[in-house]
Protein backbone atom coordinates (compact mmCIF):
# COMPACT_ATOMS: atom_id res chain seq x y z
CA UNK A 1 0.00 0.00 0.00
CA UNK A 2 1.40 3.07 -1.02
CA UNK A 3 2.00 5.86 2.78
CA UNK A 4 2.56 9.44 2.27
CA UNK A 5 4.19 10.65 5.50
CA UNK A 6 3.92 14.32 6.01
CA UNK A 7 6.79 15.32 8.77
CA UNK A 8 6.21 19.38 10.14
CA UNK A 9 8.08 21.40 12.83
CA UNK A 10 6.06 21.84 15.73
CA UNK A 11 4.78 25.00 16.87
CA UNK A 12 7.46 27.12 18.57
CA UNK A 13 10.37 25.46 16.81
CA UNK A 14 12.43 27.72 14.78
CA UNK A 15 12.16 27.29 11.13
CA UNK A 16 15.35 28.57 8.63
CA UNK A 17 14.36 27.09 5.67
CA UNK A 18 11.20 28.95 6.11
CA UNK A 19 12.30 32.25 7.28
CA UNK A 20 14.88 32.10 3.87
CA UNK A 21 12.24 31.60 1.54
CA UNK A 22 10.07 34.12 2.82
CA UNK A 23 12.39 36.68 2.59
CA UNK A 24 13.14 34.92 -0.77
CA UNK A 25 9.27 35.49 -1.54
CA UNK A 26 9.23 39.34 0.00
CA UNK A 27 12.38 40.49 -2.18
CA UNK A 28 10.66 38.93 -5.24
CA UNK A 29 7.69 40.61 -4.32
CA UNK A 30 5.05 38.32 -2.87
CA UNK A 31 3.44 40.09 -0.38
CA UNK A 32 0.05 38.64 0.42
CA UNK A 33 1.17 35.82 2.17
CA UNK A 34 1.66 34.57 5.87
CA UNK A 35 3.00 31.75 8.28
CA UNK A 36 4.79 29.77 5.78
CA UNK A 37 6.02 26.50 7.19
CA UNK A 38 8.74 23.79 5.35
CA UNK A 39 8.05 19.98 5.84
CA UNK A 40 9.38 16.91 4.44
CA UNK A 41 7.01 14.61 2.49
CA UNK A 42 8.28 10.67 2.30
CA UNK A 43 6.38 8.67 0.13
CA UNK A 44 6.63 5.05 -0.01
CA UNK A 45 5.36 1.72 -0.61
CA UNK A 46 4.56 -0.81 1.91
CA UNK A 47 4.19 -4.26 1.57
CA UNK A 48 1.59 -5.78 4.01
CA UNK A 49 -1.55 -7.64 3.77
CA UNK A 50 -3.88 -4.98 6.33
CA UNK A 51 -4.11 -1.40 6.45
CA UNK A 52 -3.20 -1.70 10.54
CA UNK A 53 -0.18 -3.88 9.59
CA UNK A 54 0.98 -1.02 7.05
CA UNK A 55 -0.16 1.51 9.84
CA UNK A 56 2.10 0.03 12.73
CA UNK A 57 4.75 -0.09 10.01
CA UNK A 58 5.06 3.38 8.99
CA UNK A 59 4.61 4.40 12.81
CA UNK A 60 7.60 2.40 13.40
CA UNK A 61 9.65 3.75 10.73
CA UNK A 62 8.31 7.21 12.09
CA UNK A 63 9.40 6.88 15.80
CA UNK A 64 12.61 5.29 14.91
CA UNK A 65 14.71 7.30 12.16
CA UNK A 66 12.03 9.23 10.24
CA UNK A 67 10.60 11.56 12.34
CA UNK A 68 12.24 13.65 15.22
CA UNK A 69 9.78 13.54 17.68
CA UNK A 70 11.25 15.96 19.75
CA UNK A 71 11.04 19.21 17.22
CA UNK A 72 8.77 17.23 14.26
CA UNK A 73 5.12 16.07 14.34
CA UNK A 74 4.01 13.65 11.63
CA UNK A 75 1.26 12.46 10.03
CA UNK A 76 0.07 9.18 8.18
CA UNK A 77 -1.85 8.66 5.27
CA UNK A 78 -2.23 5.18 3.67
CA UNK A 79 -3.81 5.65 0.06
CA UNK A 80 -5.11 1.99 -0.43
CA UNK A 81 -5.67 0.09 -3.32
CA UNK A 82 -2.49 1.23 -4.78
CA UNK B 1 -6.57 30.24 2.29
CA UNK B 2 -4.60 27.74 3.76
CA UNK B 3 -2.31 26.45 0.88
CA UNK B 4 -0.50 22.96 1.21
CA UNK B 5 2.18 22.58 -1.50
CA UNK B 6 3.52 19.23 -2.31
CA UNK B 7 7.00 19.29 -4.47
CA UNK B 8 8.19 16.10 -5.95
CA UNK B 9 11.22 14.94 -7.85
CA UNK B 10 9.72 13.80 -11.15
CA UNK B 11 10.46 10.14 -12.18
CA UNK B 12 13.67 9.33 -13.29
CA UNK B 13 15.45 11.88 -11.35
CA UNK B 14 18.00 10.27 -8.84
CA UNK B 15 16.90 10.37 -5.22
CA UNK B 16 19.96 10.78 -2.72
CA UNK B 17 18.40 11.82 0.68
CA UNK B 18 15.89 8.73 -0.33
CA UNK B 19 18.71 6.64 -1.06
CA UNK B 20 20.25 7.23 2.28
CA UNK B 21 17.00 7.11 4.40
CA UNK B 22 15.96 3.20 2.52
CA UNK B 23 19.48 2.42 3.46
CA UNK B 24 19.05 3.48 7.25
CA UNK B 25 15.73 1.56 6.94
CA UNK B 26 17.06 -1.51 5.63
CA UNK B 27 20.18 -1.42 8.76
CA UNK B 28 17.00 -1.15 11.30
CA UNK B 29 15.52 -4.03 9.79
CA UNK B 30 12.52 -2.64 8.14
CA UNK B 31 12.25 -4.61 5.08
CA UNK B 32 8.90 -5.04 3.79
CA UNK B 33 8.77 -1.47 2.09
CA UNK B 34 9.46 -0.10 -1.52
CA UNK B 35 9.64 3.03 -4.00
CA UNK B 36 10.93 5.35 -1.56
CA UNK B 37 10.88 9.21 -2.27
CA UNK B 38 11.30 12.47 -0.20
CA UNK B 39 9.76 15.41 -1.24
CA UNK B 40 9.45 19.06 0.54
CA UNK B 41 5.99 20.52 1.89
CA UNK B 42 5.31 23.82 1.88
CA UNK B 43 2.71 25.41 4.12
CA UNK B 44 1.60 28.87 3.83
CA UNK B 45 -1.06 31.48 4.05
CA UNK B 46 -2.32 33.26 1.23
CA UNK B 47 -4.52 36.41 1.58
CA UNK B 48 -6.61 36.63 -1.41
CA UNK B 49 -10.74 37.16 -1.59
CA UNK B 50 -11.09 33.74 -4.32
CA UNK B 51 -9.51 30.47 -4.54
CA UNK B 52 -8.69 31.14 -8.60
CA UNK B 53 -6.45 34.37 -7.42
CA UNK B 54 -5.06 32.06 -4.67
CA UNK B 55 -4.26 29.35 -6.74
CA UNK B 56 -2.47 31.98 -9.55
CA UNK B 57 -0.28 32.94 -6.70
CA UNK B 58 0.95 29.69 -5.52
CA UNK B 59 1.27 28.71 -9.02
CA UNK B 60 3.58 31.94 -9.66
CA UNK B 61 5.66 31.14 -6.10
CA UNK B 62 6.39 27.71 -7.43
CA UNK B 63 7.72 28.66 -11.56
CA UNK B 64 9.20 31.61 -9.42
CA UNK B 65 11.80 30.74 -6.83
CA UNK B 66 9.55 27.40 -4.73
CA UNK B 67 10.10 24.59 -7.46
CA UNK B 68 13.01 23.44 -10.02
CA UNK B 69 10.96 22.66 -12.11
CA UNK B 70 13.40 21.30 -14.18
CA UNK B 71 13.31 18.59 -11.97
CA UNK B 72 10.61 18.76 -9.53
CA UNK B 73 7.16 18.68 -9.65
CA UNK B 74 4.43 20.24 -7.66
CA UNK B 75 1.18 19.99 -6.06
CA UNK B 76 -0.92 23.01 -4.87
CA UNK B 77 -3.75 21.94 -1.92
CA UNK B 78 -6.01 24.89 -1.07
CA UNK B 79 -7.65 24.24 1.85
CA UNK B 80 -10.90 26.50 2.01
CA UNK B 81 -12.33 28.29 4.83
CA UNK B 82 -9.21 27.91 6.63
Amino acid sequence: MKVIINISLKNGVLDPEGQAIKNSLLNLGFKDFNNIRIGKQIILDIDKINKSEVLEEANNMCETILANTVIENYKIDILEGK
